[in-house]
């Protein structure tokens, strides 16, 4: 018997696309001349990357002056808040961020803190949602700069971007959205959004780990992080690595002309996951029903653990996470779920599927008939499961039981 | 006739070998898990990291948790500089860099001084050296961190590290060394060198673009460069590019086990290109003669722009760099060669050859042959080389003549 391999965790991480590595082999090869050289081997590394930069623009509808490439989704969030906090300290020290962020947005938040800054951490519905009204309550006079996500990776909610932009811009401040999560996967339009800083991250689109990318609007001044060479007008330093950044423009392409495809073939199997689940008792799903990513199925399950469920889960082949990536290996509480209003024991039991176009069908109906299975196994086994008649904590987040 | 194509810029960059590509291929390809999953994808993609760790490490006799992959030498030098700099505030607010200094190191020291740290830049002696007595004398109460190159990859000097740590840890301070140019090129010890902080960068040393690493001694505390989630052991986050790094572990083995080889073959070539240069009139060895890296041959020629050199040695074939490949395109006369004291227009005519181990005899000889014939062929067309005879500026830094 084959073992069944489903990956059920395409917002971790993302197979290459073959048509990406082809385009980026020549440059792993023969081309691999440094961008800043003179001759023929640093004018075609060059010329690779500004097509690459174009393509990336683009996606996103910006110019491709506007496009600073980064080696991480991580590394652009550090850069958009710490490059205009500090550019702009002179104006005010006040910084909005959401609940819902990334640990690379809050955590550059508290080194913000540590920095002097106040932050003003903007609290989420038990959907997700942050309220565009609580942001325009939020700001002060000091205020410079606000983050919120475009879409959480974590329970895949959408957020009002637009509506916090038009918030912001009655004051005259900079928005920055994280769109690593949302990026290749849904439309994503920078001067439709509205903001002035964007991030994304090629691997979360069918392109290369290594290569990310801030969208920084035309006239915003934004201080490096990376200090060093003139790579990127002076934005950020180092030997670009282009083989990957070459990566993101392919990927970056392919996604622009395949995003209706892709949303139309990911959203019926994310309804069904979320139908079939719907009918397993005391199995909650996370974030909007609507507004979310394409391929994003997100739960909390009672009276278990999500590593348990993982566990369980993989031995049958079905590779998904509890919480996100970056916090999965912290064994904590997701401080995104917390957010939401869901109770701590709760969110322990939190379980995401992402899908990807390597996925099937035939692997929904694998998933939903085995999981069931899974949370049923766990809670025989499970101490806190045997009196849960008298237990109703965690029942009020529920969304799917609404 | 086939154009002859000769890359005499491997400071710039340097081709990637086939092995390293191979060992990148799988985690291009089937293997794209995200080291941070718990299935077996991401433990697969976990163990190819730990394991290129432990490579990179061994090629610098650290132990595989003083390595902190970066995605750029640029990246681990602001790292180590501004991350020593904010963990160590509290106990005074004063660094030394050198003047031989990359950029990222010399811009990252720039912004400590906008951040309230009072900056010395020490000055080198005219074949490029740090005076490890100057060192000392430089040194204040308040000072918290030495940053000094291994060695330049403008000059090829090899800088006294061990005599600067020696000076050093008599006041008990942490010295940082960008061995960017000379990691996988010459021996690099970190023990031996005494050295808390190293940087080295994968591209110098047939690997990939896109991974690098800060190495950090044991018990140093050091504030990350970049927030998010716990990749790096909380130090530096953003999803690992797992194919680079694995590709840096492979040509750190490689080498490792090819360092004496490598260095004697590209030994005598260097020599070679100093001897026969040492022949033509007013062009000037710049940087030490011993004390070099071993495929490293720079000069100043007077009365030429190293731009037009450039140009008319490409169009020969031979792709060679005037000053570091991240000041070339910046058209400035190198801070590193008016730190040695050389004048500005002769700083003007500098060029670096710089061989790999994909160059020959033949490609030494063609160059030898050939660069006399294109200096001469610039002087005949230069305005400043009319009167040449009446001109004695940039003698007296010349070390080929001496």
């Amino acid at each position: 018997m084959i073992m069944k391999k489903i990956y059920l965790d395409h917002v971790a991480t993302n197979p290459l696309l073959p048509e990406v590595l082809d385009a980026m082999l020549p440059y792993l090869k023969e081309d691999y001349g440094n961008p800043l050289s003179v001759y023929e081997y640093g004018m075609k590394a060059k010329t690779a990357i500004e097509d690459a930069r174009e393509k990336v623009a683009g996606l996103v509808n910006a110019k491709p002056a506007e496009i600073i490439f980064t080696a991480s989704g991580a590394e652009a969030n550090n850069f958009a808040l710490r490059g205009i906090a500090l550019a702009k300290q002179n104006e005010g020290k006040h910084v909005l961020v959401s609940r819902m962020e990334h640990h690379s947005v809050l955590n550059s938040a508290r080194f913000l803190e540590k920095s002097g800054f106040a932050v003003t951490y903007l609290p989420v519905d038990k959907k997700g949602f942050v309220d565009p009204e609580t942001v325009k309550k939020s700001i002060t006079k000091e205020t410079v700069l606000i983050s919120v996500t475009h879409a959480s990776s974590e329970v895949g909610t959408i957020e009002p971007i637009k509506e916090i932009v038009k918030v912001a811009k009655e004051k005259n401040i900079v928005v920055h959205t994280d769109a690593v999560a949302t990026t290749g996967n849904i439309p994503v339009d920078v001067k439709a959004l509205g903001v002035d800083l964007l991030s994304m991250a090629a691997h979360q689109f069918y392109g290369p780990k290594g290569a990310a990318a801030l969208y920084v609007r035309q006239g915003l001044r934004i201080v490096p992080l990376i200090y060093g060479g003139i790579q990127e007008s002076g934005r950020r330093a180092g030997t670009e690595n282009v083989p990957a950044i070459v990566g993101m423009g392919k990927a970056a392409e392919i996604a622009r002309a395949a995003l209706k495809t892709r949303m139309d073939y990911l959203m019926p199997m994310r309804d069904r996951i979320i139908d079939a689940m719907s009918g397993v008792e005391r199995v909650y799903l996370t974030g909007d029903r609507e507004q979310r990513l394409p391929g994003h199925a997100s739960f909390c399950v009672e009276y278990i653990e999500g590593e348990a469920m993982l566990l369980l889960l993989a031995a049958k082949g079905i590779f998904s996470a509890s919480g996100s990536a970056c916090s999965s290996k912290a064994l904590k509480a997701s401080p995104v779920l917390l957010s939401m209003g869901i109770s701590s024991s709760l969110a322990q039991g939190s379980i995401v599927f992402s899908l990807g176009m390597d996925n099937t069908a035939e692997d929904v109906d694998y998933l939903v008939n085995e999981f069931p299975a899974v949370i049923k196994r766990l809670r025989e086994i499970s101490p806190y499961a045997q009196g849960w008649g008298d237990r109703e904590e965690g029942g009020e987040q529920c969304t799917v039981k609404e």
